[in-house]
């Protein structure tokens, strides 16, 4: 076993030096999980994409984009917003939101998201899809629910400074910590308007300019038989 | 490092040992893929859930759902089907999708599986979001958008025994491989005929009797202000 664990040392440098750069690999992996072999980072037989790949037992590990999930709560007029405790963005205003974990639904995360960050109890049949974004810049999906909050409790969870409701006209326009929840609260205020609400889902994509853009892939308002 | 090895390679013995049962944990992690060293499955400090954490240099790795995306390609009044190359369920009929990759979309992932699956060259500005379906129990994510083939153009890729368009009297409704694509199928004849597209979204639910069904957790249609 030291030989093994000898030689596989020596070839994990020696693979470290030779691994080619790869923009879709985000996390950095050097040993396999499975018997601590070294990766090397490659086409696999058959596959069309470069994958880390253990030396020694050939096993292929796979990466992929996570999902967040999050809710838009409403309370009358007011939607409801919370000021960023951890970083990145920290002190800037955000909808609840977060990554979806292994065992639950697209919407048991949001609901679970929005009692751990802004302490309000939401029930899944209060909840219905609202806005989608593609980030594949950074290898992410986001689920916005629009909801209602029956009563106007909630309170600042420990990712959180404070957690308050704004009218359309008190939104923090400025301050707000991501593009998806600029685009997500626009388009509330915008159907609220049109009393007309779709189900959205938006590319979202850096200009020229490196400004980050949202671009409108589908809209429940115009599906339609392709018939 | 010759120590280091041999006395990681012991702890992971022990730590196997001692590993709780989780059935979050999707995939077995035995070694750190950043240091080699032992792996156990622990609450972190300040998290709720059990994680891989590396017992020598404390990364915590952390395990999300994969979201699967795919069409249904519809030309005049027949959908396009695949039957299945592979396993799982060989031989049995499904529509074009597969696991999004990173540096992806979610509709460029359709496009994709739509072309390496069906032979079908399907253009993003044909395709709405359409079904979406939550799959707790094996942590997956399907989305289906529904697209047009302007031309009857398509052949079995690799994963694929044949490829064929079927009306509605046709469908293989016994020989379906999976049941988001029979909820998926039965919700666009629905439609058709009410000529009202909804986008839905679904949870997938074993019951008592040990059958997968699909429960209706948000809908575009009822989609209004919450206010």
């Amino acid at each position: 076993m030291e030989s093994k664990y000898r030689a596989a040392a020596a070839r994990a440098i020696l693979t470290s030096l030779v691994t080619p750069y790869c923009p879709e690999a985000t996390t950095l992996m050097k040993y396999c999980q499975l018997c601590a072999g070294p990766i090397t980072h490659r086409i696999p037989p058959g596959d069309d994409k470069p994958r880390y790949c253990c030396i020694d037992c050939d096993v292929v590990f796979y990466e992929n984009p996570k999902n967040i999930v999050g809710t838009l709560p409403v309370f009358g007029d007011k939607v409801l917003l919370c000021r960023r405790a951890i970083e990145p963005r920290y002190g800037l205003w955000t909808l609840p939101a977060g990554f979806m974990e292994n065992g639950e639904t697209t919407l048991q995360g949001a609901v679970r998201e929005t009692l751990e960050e802004a302490g309000a109890r939401i029930r899944a049949e209060d909840c219905e899809l609202y806005t989608l974004f593609n980030l594949p810049y950074i290898n992410q999906v986001y689920f916005f629910f629009l909801t209602t909050l029956r009563t106007p409790d909630f309170h600042a969870g420990t990712e959180s400074l404070e957690v308050a409701l704004f009218a359309e006209d008190e939104i923090p326009w400025d301050a707000l910590a991501f593009s998806v929840v600029k685009v997500t609260l626009e388009q509330y205020f915008a159907d609220r308007r049109s009393a007309r609400f779709h189900v959205r889902m938006f590319d979202m994509q850096y200009s020229t300019e490196r400004q980050l853009q949202a671009f409108l892939v589908s809209n429940s308002f115009t599906l339609k038989s392709p018939a």
